[in-house]
């Protein structure tokens, strides 16, 4: 590493390691980090990255959807601008690094165009968006959505998980147009976009184990989701029911989940690419008795796959199964709206920019595929030439427990501003 | 019918149908009705019947357990005295009749006695009981258990479902004499019991379906419970973590409801009695989120039979899965404490007195097994001959639809007076 690239990742540091501090105290639940989607704490995030940005002499703005956007004007604002970010809001008891990083990142890189007097041809913005976990809503990357018409009436009309106030009510209260956005058009035309490039932490093990501090990422998982199936059967006295009387509610959705778990399996080794996950089951509190059969369980379900044609035909096995087990168990799954993410790939230009960057900086340049979602997806998906930068991060994500070095933190850094540099010159 | 017994039914049925409203409308909840064991709907209920004995010209009074005693003493009080009653608790949104009937029907009996001057050689005593359901602490029949000294202090530890508060507290709170059943000694001594009857609503189809008001019961089972199995996984971002990675608590806890089913169904081919029921199953809700491995999953265990070996043989099969499940999956399931109840065989001689008032009143006299647990096995097991009259009803119980005929109910109660009467000569 050279003597001025040493100091770049030192000042690096020093800069994220404030901002990550803010962020947290700001927004500390206690046992992680709370910043709910279109919430107080994912305003406070705002706030605190806004200030910042116009401390070190950045000019901001919100738009029409709520969002932050940070300016760097190019010499040439004529041209489509370059655009990198990422989301701050958090799942209830998150982690501080999911979304966040990529948001600190992009305002140390524009921040340091701007104090060495760095004036690319092209005009970049940072997105601090909104809305990307799908915790409070049941859809994700809300606020990418918006800013490209993609939310429907249905959308605006989720209710939040905690209250009966709907995603519309939520983003009015912060701000956000709401007549632009149910008027399904985009608030920003995609064309205007040059480019989308955003750092995210890793959401999985695979860097750790390979022991890289950063991947490339060359495509995004979509997914295909209910937020609630109930399943309805018949509630009893437990001790006073035979097993051939009984419509187990409980008893369904397991044996449900087993043969979904069983399809999962033959799936994988059939080599296809496919992860399913019940995040939430339960039975109605108000009815809760040891001595009751369950007559009613609600879960989430969820499937999530690079392909297209994978997310159908595994959903098309759920379906088939709930009849089946429905029909065998004398019980009944219903389910709620299915909310879904198209998968994406990444722009090969960019992925190509982005490993000759990494090298060229002495830093591995190894692909990776996305299993989460991400903002990018939404991006990508617009036409627009998308790329994303993981970074190593311990423990996973979505939990408290997140934890990412602030030494890997910097190599991505590092790339996104070579790369920013590059492709905005 | 002759004309006196016509009369006799109509008179019970005009007390049981006020008796019955009075208590609807004091403990409805909107939906059923709720009495939880200690609570404001159960000292509500007792209210309700201990004025309507004193109306009636009856003594009342608390005993050290806080329960309802109500005496019609005998020309010799110096003989064992013959017990009635049931319980006046309910589990939350239940139904008007599990418990209540019983207690509505002892009153109506020793009304009828002192109504007519009959005073029988033996005392007769009707106990409203509280706390038989284990809704709110875990455990069933706390009230007979309090009665005969079988609280141990882990009993009186348990927390209610709803707050912090002990067992000991609530029980305390209603006026029980803590002290004396902290003591392990019996409230009253079993000896002085000359037998114990019990008439309660059948819980299960089984009147229903062959098509008899009345029923006399020969067994009850017993259980063994655990209130609260945890599955500890590990937490992880739904899109992130592939299938051989994850430790997911909820398709570990699917895997292990579906294998005991499994050993439920070769069980019963197997002609074993044994019903196993999973009645509260959840996700912690702080941290829910679609997206989300769930790293926690709690739910409760109950397996019940007539027999006390296949109840341990079932038990056993439970935590050998939970091993098994365990290690392959990389979870751990964390049980807390085991809480039991014995099964109990009814005294064959109320049992033959039971059937022949039965067969002498012109009603059927059919043998049936309880499923569902009752005051009477406490009784039962203590070594009081103790005999129970199921009464048809539909819809099952521990839900607001219980619905018993108030004629099948003074069926019930024509029995159960001359069996009584018989008894106490």
């Amino acid at each position: 590493m050279s003597v001025d690239a040493a100091a770049a990742r030192a000042s690096t540091q020093e800069l994220a390691g404030e901002l990550f501090e803010r962020l947290r105290a700001a927004t500390s639940d206690g046992t992680g980090i709370t910043r709910q989607s279109y919430g107080p704490g994912e305003g406070a995030a705002l706030d605190i990255i806004e200030a910042k940005a116009r401390a070190l002499d950045l000019h901001t703005q919100r738009d029409a959807g709520a969002n932050l956007v940070i300016t760097l004007e190019g010499s040439d604002p004529r041209l489509p601008f370059l655009a990198c970010g990422s989301h701050v809001d958090s799942v209830p008891q998150g982690g501080n690094y999911d979304g966040a990083a990529g948001v600190v990142a992009g305002l140390i890189v524009l921040a340091s165009f701007r104090q060495e007097g760095l004036k690319p041809r092209r005009t970049c913005k940072l997105y601090a968006l909104r809305g990307e976990e799908s915790a409070r809503f049941g859809k994700a990357c809300i606020g990418s959505n918006a800013l490209f018409g993609r939310l429907s009436a249905a959308d605006l009309g989720m209710k939040a998980t905690e209250s009966d106030r709907t995603l519309g009510d939520c983003m009015r209260e912060v701000g956000a147009d709401l007549d632009r956005i149910k008027a399904g058009k985009a608030l920003v035309d995609p064309k205007q976009f040059a480019g989308w490039l955003e750092l995210h932490i890793e959401q999985g093990p695979v860097l750790l184990a390979r022991a890289l501090p950063v991947g490339i990422v060359t495509g995004i998982r979509g997914n295909i989701r209910h937020r609630t199936v109930e399943c309805i059967g018949a509630p009893g006295h437990s001790g006073a029911v035979p097993r051939w009387l009984r419509h187990d509610a409980v008893f369904a959705t397991a044996e449900l989940i087993t043969h979904l778990d069983r399809h999962w399996r033959t799936l994988l080794e059939r080599g296809r690419d496919v992860v399913i996950t019940t995040g939430i089951v339960s039975t109605d509190a108000r009815e809760h008795a040891l001595a009751r059969i369950p007559g009613k369980l609600g879960f989430s379900f969820e499937v999530r796959s690079q392909s297209k044609e994978t997310l159908e035909a595994f959903y098309d096995l759920f379906l088939s199964e709930c009849r089946l087990v429905g029909e065998e168990r004398g019980v009944e799954f219903k389910l709620d709206r299915r909310i879904e993410s198209a998968p994406a790939v990444m722009d090969a230009q960019w992925v190509t920019r982005l490993r000759a960057v990494a090298r060229g900086l002495g830093l591995p340049d190894e692909e990776i595929p996305s299993g989460a979602g991400h903002d990018a997806a939404i991006f990508a998906n617009e036409g627009i030439p998308s790329a994303m930068i993981f970074v190593r991060n311990e423990h996973g994500s979505h939990n408290p427990d997140e934890a990412m070095a602030l030494d890997d933190f910097a190599a991505g850094v590092a790339i996104m501003r070579e790369a920013l540099k590059e492709a905005a010159a």
